[in-house]
């Protein structure tokens, strides 16, 4: 961190960075990281290989992110945020893997791509490690940092629910909201600007939840028709599946997923509770991701993959 | 609190009580207090007219609470949390009324029926009050005390996103988390320990959303015949109505109710954002709540009640 505060001092010209997919923590930290470059009077960008999502418009100045630079942007620093590996900045790599990155991250499977490194596993948020930034340096928070840096705490933690969250957290939030933000105006534009074509989406996918014989397995269907007569994007329909999660004494929860455009496949997403490894089973199927949240795509039909996959899933939990 | 906290050191044995429809706070609060009690070496039981529902039975001791006592249970004090009015402890009221009577409320509309009232509308929740009272009566929290003031606190405040969030009430959760609380696990117990029946009346719910041409009201239905078929609870369906609120720029939300025990009646849930007050539509219809959470009950059909609300709110929001 000290190397860090010593190259921004040392340095005039910043590009601003984050994953691809930008939600609130990668936004709101590159929005703060702006605005604290800004109060420092260097000259700096955000320049993101996605553009900002329609429901996250309303951060403050989230008009500043570019989706496109010249070889007239220059910049001597690359501030990564948010980000395990170069790759996930997506077409923003080609710009700076030559130069020099500074990599400030909180997931623990960061491959350490810079020439600093900061990564804290333990900060619930890249947004709790920007604020760190503003205090280490002494910058004097604005209310519009402070709103990117409480949206970006609020919307990584789950609202405060999930194991990154830490006294800590509880702390920063607390201290943001002291800078004039009202937590229930916040919230209403965090998660209540909903597309109606969503919500009957989530109707037509929960009416079809099951629970197995053993009660440990939940599963939900989303089908062609169901996008075609709602009207919903399935980009959207990731989080669908926490609601199976919710189901009590549910160990393993899926969701089954038609997709449109990978006809002839079904993609299904797995969340585990208690002590269930769903990373075993995606992987098992040439998935991945992490023992708690995990996904694969697998051939055939809804009916041949859910019993292909429940099968599966049924050897595997009593068996352990 | 002087006076509660010299109360509370003067006398030796106590009743415990809280609202009907006990939830997160009210329970919370309730088994903390009695913890804190019992570090001071008095007598205290807590009786409610309500049984702990099923899903907050996780909560550590909560088989504390008794459901009726005899005149043999003596006490000189009655505690009672969470309460704006004497009647809200349903038949708990018999046995208090003619007693010493302590008011620990944070609800604004407290009627000050105690012999001593401390209302704290600023408090999140009565479980922040109890915490207080642990802080300034120099009594250590026990894991267990910090578990259920943790839960009161998180659930009186929709995980910190309602407008009583402070940073107060960040301090306390950060605070409390330090008691070895693990966030995640507490999150898991009380917002996934859902039925799949409730889950399955939620997605018929949620299939009837509907907007009006404004895009200012949405609306869904719950029917007897959705109740019948998934084998939900009626009274776990109060909340429904803030999935219609969270379509974006919808200003009021409702979700009409047929309940198979008020044949011909039909109970109208109101929820608003914004400026929208649903107080004024609900008392127009003989009901009642707050500017941004009302209900009434209207005779009729369901298709009858829907046209006749639906017409008011029209010509209220477009008349303001």
């Amino acid at each position: 961190m000290d190397q860090i505060i010593k190259t921004i001092r040392a340095n005039n010209r910043f590009l601003i960075t984050a994953h691809v997919n930008l939600e609130g923590d990668s936004l709101g930290s590159q929005l703060a990281m702006k605005e604290l470059l800004d109060a420092l009077g260097k000259e700096a960008f955000i320049y993101d290989a996605d553009q900002v999502p329609e429901h996250l418009r309303f951060l403050p100045k989230a008009d500043r992110v570019l989706n496109k630079i010249t070889s007239a942007d220059k910049f001597d620093v690359a501030l990564v945020l948010d980000c395990p590996t170069l790759k996930r900045v997506g077409k923003v790599a080609d710009s700076i893997k030559d130069k020099f990155i500074v990599n400030i991250d909180h997931h623990i499977s960061n491959e350490k791509f810079g020439r600093i490194n900061w990564v804290d596993a333990k900060a619930s948020s890249a947004g709790e490690m920007v604020y760190r930034l503003f205090k280490d340096m002494d910058v004097e928070l604005t209310k519009e940092a402070a709103l990117c840096l409480y949206i970006a705490i609020l919307t990584d933690t789950g609202s405060f629910n999930y194991d990154n969250t830490s006294k800590v957290t509880h702390e920063i939030a607390g201290e943001l909201l002291g800078y004039g933000l009202d937590p229930a105006e916040v919230s209403e534009n965090v998660y209540e600007r909903r597309d109606i074509a969503d919500i009957k989406l989530l109707g037509r996918v929960l009416s079809t939840v099951k629970v197995d014989k053993t009660g440990d397995i939940a599963y939900m269907e989303l089908t062609k028709k169901m996008l075609e007569e709602t009207g919903a994007d399935i980009s959207k329909s990731e989080g669908l599946v926490n609601y199976a999660r919710s189901i009590d004494k549910v160990m393993v929860a899926m969701l089954f997923r038609e997709d449109p455009k990978y006809p002839g496949k079904i993609h299904v997403s797995f969340r585990a509770k208690a002590d269930a490894d769903v990373n075993k089973i995606a992987s098992s199927f040439g998935g991945g991701g992490h023992t708690k949240a995990s996904g694969c795509v697998i051939d055939g039909t809804l009916a041949e993959v859910e019993n292909k996959v429940i099968a599966k899933v049924e050897e595997m939990l009593h068996k352990d």
